[in-house]
């Protein structure tokens, strides 16, 4: 039976039971045991939602789903760009024990339809906005039934209570965001969420009048974190749908927001004036990927509370996390690994490294996704004992605090010297002219690879001084032998730098 | 081998594993996480420690204990009332693997001796101030190793390291504080303690910087709590070793305190004039029994956070808890469930209330204790399917609050009639002559038992007055039939009413 299918996934994967710890627990729904709370639930591009208001919407599309025929460990590919709709419809699919496959909006539709054929969905739910994907994918796929869904809309007829939430069960699949590679649907689970939302709660503190402001994608797993980690504290999740640094700023200027997720781009734009972030501001919490260090100086100079995170979608998003207080004094780390977490970093001999040592990050711990979609074999990747290797580079210092050099594909070897992109993106930021960079490897026939670089600039520009400015701080190695300018840099719907796009441009 | 035995207890008692839900997942050593912060870690009357510094105490601490002998699984006795020094050793203790019993210092000599042997402590630790009792329990158990500590003494040699900690291992045996009976010994895991802290802070929120200020009893569970607590945030316990009014309410009016723990006779101490507690207090959480409602309501006048909490022993502390920001709407409920427990209440034939039903308020989930020391058979209490028998009386609202009306040994049968104790007194306690009050049954020929009452007053003091006032708001049947004066209310070192000792007065 298809149902059964998915909520046995974890038991093909773990042999061993280590993925979360956490194996037939089941706790009360997190939703509906605050179903009677006054208190605001979502506010979604201005409009408040409260608990009892959300609640009631979910249980009434839940109602409307299982007349529809949606059914329990059921996938069903959601493609919606209108976050309160989405949130609805993550809910209401929980209540009926389906499994959430968001589908990221940005993707074209051959990559749409292969995402939809691929995780075996029969039923795709979209909003308005993506009619036209909606048809498409219905002329290509008969077998799936899709619908347009809208916040306001005839709901099922009677309440629809849901059962208590197994902690090993399915909730979502998310496909890595693949800036190579074909993308794999990570099996999240909801024993990942509640792991996940308690060690970011330990780490980053948590109180009951919390505000989460995001403009990142939902169908990411940055974006739907928030909204789970909202349900489980019973705070309130600030959906914008996309991101604006105006309406950004003038959000988080009202005063009330204590967290925001940003990843360093849309933190770089907000950061583009000399706006004072209110006090209630508790942590801007930075993800995505490496954050250049001079972007994280001036946050700090100015006071703003900025925690860099180290998170991947297969660990249901935050695995370190830098704490408040080390902000000033550990500049570059990601911090310890979260609680129940453990990294360790392995060279490539397979031999762990000592303190300082750079090598693979390699994770461990209850946050851990129960495996990928289909995939019975995961020797690769999602190891039989438990460790996920993560593909990037970093170090972990004496104390246990995680520097995250790079991507271990985006590593550039030039005449047998490492050069890490970061590294030199890093050194291209503090350069008054620049507004984005991108290092990338180009093949040569004398090093092997050579650093080159894509930027989008202020005017006035002057190459030369740029580059005598990077032979001041860097390596000759590690100078980039050509610059490309570009109005903007391709960048996936998470944000994250496209540079298998770029390496093609040299 | 005895290091085993602790250690399998859970398995002799849980043959169905639902006690914790975590079984054998392994963390970090808390503590040891920790041990670069410095952050303050404990502050003791008035005395800061950091975390570096609990840490390297601690880790020789350890060192010391291990030189003396003590080994993993060992349980070992430790009486002491100076607060850090308990804490230290209770961590150094963890640091090897061995089992805290902590011996209530209130016991008589005859119950300490009992509780030492009933245990099968090899090891007895105790502070200066409990030299006369190290001396009399070495003499009556010849085979115990009595040491007298210090917070400073020479130490172990070498740095101590903690294994990881396995969360189904035990990591104290206490006692229940036997109002009735003989005391059994609850084995509290490592799970029961993360498991609690996550739900407490959950329903509570936490911030890196909270600041917990406490003179419960360390012995106790709830006091005990506290430095579990602090300990797996990387938050400050604030410790004071005996509740003085004037000490608890100097260190509050500091302004940097944001939860405390108290129980209703001390913060009716606390709240005996007028001042007004700093913004930074968040919660003042009440435990040790249902709470007079004319006590919240003076609370809830004055803009104290007090939050009512029940709790037991046998669940780690905190069961159900009110939310902040529910204070005022639930004057008298001690709130739904915390994340991942569940409250059911059962009748006397066994079946469950509906919604408002008055039975005994039964239990389940992951904070509760793995079982009871040297008890094979569990079939009573801690009953095979998971559901722990509290013994208390309540009923759970349509929403799911919980009311705790009373314990189920002290409820008074009158003329057919139930008479909540808990309610009458907290009729009592809304005269301005009544300091302290207790209802207990005292036997009757006509009616099987009658109410009277044993109270401390302020002068001036009418009896008649007082009783007529009763018959205003209470049913005839609940009017005490007799009032007894006394100084002081006898109490255990918990703060409970020793109703035991009071019915023997009549």
């Amino acid at each position: 039976m298809m149902s059964e299918r998915v909520i046995c996934e974890k038991e093909a994967v773990w042999t061993d039971g280590a993925g979360s710890g956490v194996t037939d627990e089941r706790v009360e729904d997190w939703l509906y045991a605050l179903r009677h709370m006054d208190t605001l639930a979502i506010e979604h591009e201005g409009q408040p939602v409260s608990y009892r208001e959300l609640a009631e919407r979910v249980a009434s599309r839940a109602a409307f789903l299982a007349e529809l025929g949606v059914t329990r460990g059921e996938r069903v590919a959601v493609l919606m760009a209108h976050g309160l709709l989405f949130a609805i419809t993550l809910h209401a699919l929980r209540y009926l024990g389906a499994v959430t496959v968001p589908i990221n909006a940005r993707l074209s539709l051959e990559e749409m339809v292969w995402q939809v054929d691929d995780v075996e969905a029969r039923t795709l739910l979209c909003d308005e906005a993506h009619e036209v994907q909606r048809i498409a994918i219905c002329e290509r796929l008969s077998h799936v039934r899709a619908w347009r869904c809208a916040v306001e809309m005839k709901e099922g007829k009677r309440a629809f209570a849901p059962d208590s939430i197994c902690l090993s069960d399915v909730q979502s699949i998310i496909y890595t965001s693949g800036t190579t590679g074909r993308p794999k649907g990570a099996l999240l689970t909801y024993g990942n969420h509640f792991a996940s939302a308690v060690a970011s709660a330990l780490r980053l503190g948590m109180l009951p009048t919390d505000r989460w402001l995001t403009a990142l994608p939902l169908f990411h797993v940055g974006g739907q974190a928030v909204l789970m980690r909202s349900i489980i504290y019973g705070t309130a999740a600030v959906l914008q749908d996309r991101f604006d640094e105006a309406a950004h700023r003038a959000r988080l200027l009202q005063g009330d927001i204590t967290m925001v997720s940003v990843v360093a781009a849309t933190l770089l734009r907000m950061m583009d004036d000399e706006v004072t972030f209110p006090a209630a501001l508790r942590v801007v919490l930075l993800g995505g990927g490496p954050a250049p260090a001079p972007l994280l100086k001036r946050c700090i100079a100015r006071g703003v509370p900025v925690v860099q995170t180290y998170g991947l979608t297969e660990a249901n998003s935050q695995v370190a996390t830098l704490r408040p207080a080390e902000v000033s004094s550990r500049v570059g780390s990601a911090g310890q690994p979260l609680m129940s977490s453990t990294v360790r970093i392995v060279d490539e001999r397979g031999e762990y490294c000592p303190p300082n040592g750079v090598g693979e990050i390699q994770i461990k711990g209850p946050t851990l996704c129960a495996g990928y979609w289909q995939e019975k074999k995961v020797r690769s990747a999602l190891a039989e004992d438990g460790w996920f290797h993560t593909g990037d580079i970093g170090y972990l210092d004496e104390e246990g605090y995680l520097y995250v050099l790079d991507r271990r594909k985006d590593l550039i070897v030039s005449g047998g010297e490492n050069v890490y992109p970061a590294e030199v993106e890093a050194v291209l930021l503090t350069h008054p002219s620049v507004a984005e960079a991108a290092v990338v490897g180009r093949d040569d026939a004398t090093y092997g690879q050579v650093p080159v670089a894509v930027l989008a600039v202020h005017a006035p520009y002057d190459e030369a001084a740029l580059l005598s400015f990077c032979r001041a701080q860097l390596a000759g190695y590690k100078v980039p032998k050509q610059l490309l300018v570009v109005d903007r840099l391709p960048r996936n719907a998470a944000g994250k730098l496209l540079k298998r796009e770029m390496r093609l441009w040299f």
